[in-house]
């Protein structure tokens, strides 16, 4: 069977198989699961069926806690019944977790794990918010990529209906959840025969009803209560081979090889990485790397995470293994060890020839994964006297847990393309790059990954689209570093970033910007015309603003960077990109107006003639590597901001916050979460294409100008 | 310096240290923290000032959410807070507790630690609710008893102000929380030097301010968050130390030798258990007793829980260990072990000679923790091929997972005196009771226990008083289960209950009834008055109802009751007894009236005269040994409840519940909290003293007699 392929991300892959499987839904969206709630909401209002020929009912709560509530009801009445949340939102589900498991309700949770705030509010991937649930008495089950994530919400729906224990279903915040991936789709019909009827029948027969009626979540003294809570360790110990069960089924279906626990790398590895998560896929990638290098190492990845599969995790390692390091995605403060690492402790403990173990934290709040981290890991695993505890990727320079921070690897495939846009939050650049994957993915036999940088600031911020397609499943689950192509948005960028960094050798830069060949001279930086003309690399530039003015787009810019982008890249025939794209925009706009529509065909037929390659002077070789624009240190009365600005605020600005310390932080005073006020005034963020000029005579003193300028550049004055 | 000492439970001693270092208590009271926080708010009332000389602000919030919130809140204006809670309470506060840790905020959260709901609602102790927060960041600090809590709260308090680590003061609910203990108090002016005030100044400059203004919470990005989390190490790695210093100024005040953890047992023991919490009393009382039988076992008991103190823990074991058995009292279900094992696992990894670990779970939702199951661990850890994971004191025959169930075992000490207590919730012996105990502590240089089992019914339901008191202290901390005394407040619980079980040879029986001597030959069941006769019971009768109803009390026999305990047992000298009971009626009482004191004096006066023994006849010995009474099984009309009365609600309303086991209760659908309706109309509680009699000439017909009647015994019936 030619089975359907599709480009899309991993909340989406995850909303398709819940919907599958689900009656009702009761969610109350949180970033990064939000879009999983959000197309089950749409899907539902559009009359979509699910396996069970129904349209899901979706009810939004006023909280997660409500949602969570709203679930367990929902159980309690007989409906299949999903959810959706990450982060603070799942910790608010907690009591009724308790309370669900205990019942023994089959549901699924999809979570896009989230960091949880702490000293900082971060929005991006870790297993903080998971692992703050792991004694609910929740099933737990992960996912290391979007493939992964269509192929085994399955199993956690399926699983749970027939083991009567509820399932945390969960893979990585951002890097899977938003991640866009050609994947092979599961079909409704051939999942559909997969349900155990028996069982299905049997948790309607446990519903509340006025023709059977009993009580629920009465009071129990201590004579009794201890028994009552033993009595579902039958259960547990049946939801392994359940989930190994499903996963065969998977297996059969896909030509997979999903298990409790994989293993993969040399059959006789002595040097073994433990993980959760999309991690795994750099891990992969750097095992393939050093074992063609002689080296041999392997990694074990943990599906089930719960209930532990103690018996599996072992015999998954090869007998040869002597040295472990367990990777856990995410810090528990006073812990000997975060909580794979103290599973993985107990699971071997006591066993003959026990291996030695490690462990230590990476990617907390998306912190980039790299293969020269996993490098550093099997690296420290060879040392006689490796370190306990260790942190990966950041300079910890206080308590000094890091291991060594080797130069950056990229081990994607060399003929896999990459690039870069560099965008800005609401101009519609993350938008037209997703269309962009989609139509490579969907149009051509190629693999294809998208990934999307925000800044937290979303609109108004910096976004950074990483796109690769190629030969070969991509499995670098990390950003790109050494592009094939580049392209900006903003001609401000060039000044406040180092947007060309680690572009290749005769690689493409597509600069968006009003300036003549002359202005450029003037206008670009010495650094970037000397890495230009040093790496001969392919220099156009586009007057997109004026193209979008020109057919009354304002200033979106991206309709014809996309353009540009299939027009330099070469990757799908240029006459028929132009028509996916056209269609691609009715698809997007036709909803709203067709004018719309219309002035984006108009931007893509005009793209062609805009675009102009720079042909740059040899002496640009020469020019001086200038410094990235800095942060004007403004004189806020009664505020001592100075420091704070330059040693954390211009680094991060400058993109560069990876390389501070953690001592840096603690020397601004950061430990407890708190920073100076009075930063915005030194930031001159230069986003707009055009300067405001006061026009005396229109004025009527309203007043209402210094009201919205967020910078407090327009104050009002009173006058007798 | 004489020490005060004083008779109180554990909430009392937390509400008096933790008033001492508060100055704003955030409150939401639940089960069984309450206590704690509606003595910190009446303290506040009356104006007791802290050891700054200032009233605590107490403030109650809607919800335990609400209540942390506040304590973040406050801590951010640089007030110290403290806030009070258990169970769900606890769970509510998760997300803030992030939050508080995140941010270092000194504090101290008192938890009386509580089962959390899952397939029943259970209002006893256990550990699941402390051990659902571990990964917060919070430090955790565990007592033992309540001469512990007096003791180690006030470390708690200055170890987190030093540290700026906030923390989960913790201890086991009713167990701790509710047992009253004579133990020395710590003095307010004791305490005051202990204060870091340099610390203290610092935790005050960081409140937020409008004189330097600062933002705290910011969004980070994945470039820095890592870094962020990171900078906290210190603080962590320093608790330990801390925690040392304050516990050793407290062993200089105290001449304690009270470390992060303790060893209890045999210089050279073999056989090791670890285990948090009240339970540790019971393992070294038998340790003694196992010890003076030649055997080598020991316990270490952890009070440091996070950060968890590895190297003080491992130093903790002689180095003769062999093997451990770690006690949880907790249940995380799917994993291959509860916490603390995987604590104790990961402690000992790759040491040399390592011990054997094995571990389980006991009194969890307050089941009775017992000398007997001491011993099976203890016998369990000596068999060549134990159990690895097991559970204690109840009969798990299902995954087959509990101990050998042993005879139980009391290792009071002898001298003790034992008394055991059968009210009726609202009766006042409860209250009573706990007027005993402590007049007792208060006026004798006896050690005292008392401890109430309750009925969650409460008001209505059983209760059954449990005192001890005696030369030594005690550490029994289980329910008494051969008691010196019996009193029985009620008489219809001879028919229910086996209340003389256990009572030893010659030892005292105190019945309130309204019989005379030939109508108890008819009014008594034979096994109790083969039990009588066979065991020299001295018998009392008294008619408490008709005293109480003529000095005017109505159905309040406990004073009377009270009274003739002190004149039966003899612990006082009765004429100072008489007055310290009048006394005690006036504190109680006078708030009220005057004239409820009077009445309650008239009480006191007149019980001498009413209490009578019985001469019983030496033939009842021969009486019949028969059953309990048993339930009627009612015909519900469509409901079958028949099966579940005789196994399930039989034995549990006869007080013997701890016999079902797992299995029973997965026979009659327990297994998700279901049970079944109609049940109470089998429950012929017989509680009251008096029978209604409908007065036809007086019933006008309004029908409200049929809507306060809660069996539904009166029915209106409409009439053409």
């Amino acid at each position: 069977m030619t089975r359907k392929k599709e480009s899309m991300d991993g909340n989406t892959a995850a909303a398709h198989i819940s919907y599958a499987f689900t009656q009702v839904a009761s969610i109350y969206p949180i970033t990064p699961s939000s879009t999983m709630a959000e197309l089950v909401d749409q899907w539902s209002a559009e009359g979509r069926k699910n396996i069970f020929n129904e349209v899901v009912e979706v009810k939004e709560m006023q909280s997660e806690a409500g949602a969570a509530g709203a679930v367990h009801g929902s159980l309690k009445a007989g409906a299949l019944t999903s959810t959706y949340t990450a982060s603070q939102g799942l910790l608010l589900m907690i009591p009724n977790m308790y309370k669900i498991a205990g019942e023994l309700l089959p549901c699924v949770f999809h979570v896009s794990a989230r960091a949880i705030s702490t000293n900082a509010l971060n929005i991006f991937g870790d297993h903080s918010d998971v692992m703050a649930v792991r004694q609910t008495g929740f099933a737990m089950l992960a996912e290391n990529s979007v493939q992964e994530v269509m192929d085994l919400s399955a199993v956690a729906h399926l699983a749970s209906l027939e083991s009567s224990v509820p399932f945390v279903n969960f893979f990585d915040g951002f890097r899977t959840s938003h991640e866009i991936q050609k994947i092979d789709v599961l079909d409704y019909d051939e999942l559909h025969p997969l349900v155990n009827k028996e069982k299905l029948h049997e948790f309607r027969q446990r519903a509340l009803s006025p023709e059977k009626p009993t009580i629920t979540g009465t009071n129990v003294n201590p004579d009794v209560f201890f028994q009552q809570r033993e009595t579902v360790n039958a259960n547990y110990l049946e939801v392994g081979k359940i989930v190994k069960k499903y996963m065969s089924k998977i297996n059969e279906l896909r030509g997979t090889n999903y298990d409790l626990v994989n293993y993969y790398g040399a059959p006789d590895a002595e040097s073994i990485i433990v993980v959760i998560g999309s991690g795994a896929q750099t891990i992969e990638q750097t095992i393939d790397h050093l074992n063609k290098k002689g080296q041999k190492v392997g990694m074990v990845t943990i599906r089930l995470y719960r209930p532990f599969p103690v018996e599996d995790f072992l015999k998954a390692f090869p007998s040869t293994v002597k040295n472990i390091a367990v990777l856990d995605r995410t810090k528990e403060p006073g812990s000997q060890g975060e909580p794979l690492l103290l599973d993985v402790q107990s699971a071997f403990y006591g066993k003959a020839n026990a291996p030695k173990i490690i462990g230590g934290r990476f990617g907390i709040g998306s912190k980039d994964f790299t293969p020269d981290q996993v490098e550093a890991v099997y690296e420290e695993l060879a040392k006689s006297s490796p370190k306990q505890r260790f942190t990966l990727g950041i300079k910890e320079d206080v308590t000094n847990t890091n291991l060594e921070l080797k130069p950056l690897l990229d081990l994607t495939n060399d003929k896999t393309v990459q690039c870069k846009f560099w965008g800005f939050g609401s101009d519609g650049t993350v938008g037209a790059n997703k269309s962009a994957i989609k139509i490579i993915g969907n149009n051509t036999d190629k693999y294809v990954q998208g990934y999307f940088a925000y800044d937290s600031k979303k609109s108004g911020g910096l976004t950074v689209s990483h796109l690769r397609f190629g030969e070969t499943p991509i499995r670098s689950t990390y950003l790109i570093n050494s592009p094939n192509f580049v392209s900006v948005s903003l001609p401000s960028y060039v000044k406040k970033y180092d947007v060309i960094r680690g572009l290749k050798k005769g690689g493409t830069f597509l600069l968006n910007c009003i300036w003549s060949d002359e202005e450029l001279e003037n206008q670009l930086p010495g650094r970037l015309k000397k890495y230009i003309a040093e790496n001969d690399i392919q220099f156009y530039t586009i007057n997109a603003l004026e193209l979008a003015r020109e057919v009354g787009l304002g200033g979106r810019t991206n309709t014809a960077m996309q353009t540009a982008f299939f027009k330099l890249s070469g990757i799908i025939d240029f006459d028929k990109a132009v028509q996916l794209l056209k269609d691609d925009a009715k698809k997007s706009y036709a909803k709203k107006s067709m004018a719309i529509v219309e002035k984006n065909w108009a931007a893509i037929d005009g793209t062609v003639d805009i675009i102009h390659k720079v042909n740059y002077p040899a002496s640009w070789k020469d020019a001086k590597a200038d410094k990235l624009e800095t942060f004007e240190i403004p004189n806020t009365v009664g505020i001592d901001n100075k420091q704070y600005i330059e040693q954390i605020l211009t680094p991060i600005s400058q993109q560069d916050g990876d390389s501070l310390s953690v001592s840096d932080l603690i020397k601004n005073g950061m430990k407890d979460g708190t920073v100076p006020l009075g930063t915005s005034a030194s930031e001159k963020r230069g986003v707009s294409a055009f300067v405001p000029e006061w026009l005396p005579d229109n004025c009527i003193g309203c007043n209402e100008c210094s009201f919205v300028c967020p910078h407090a550049a327009i104050r009002p004055i009173l006058v007798d």
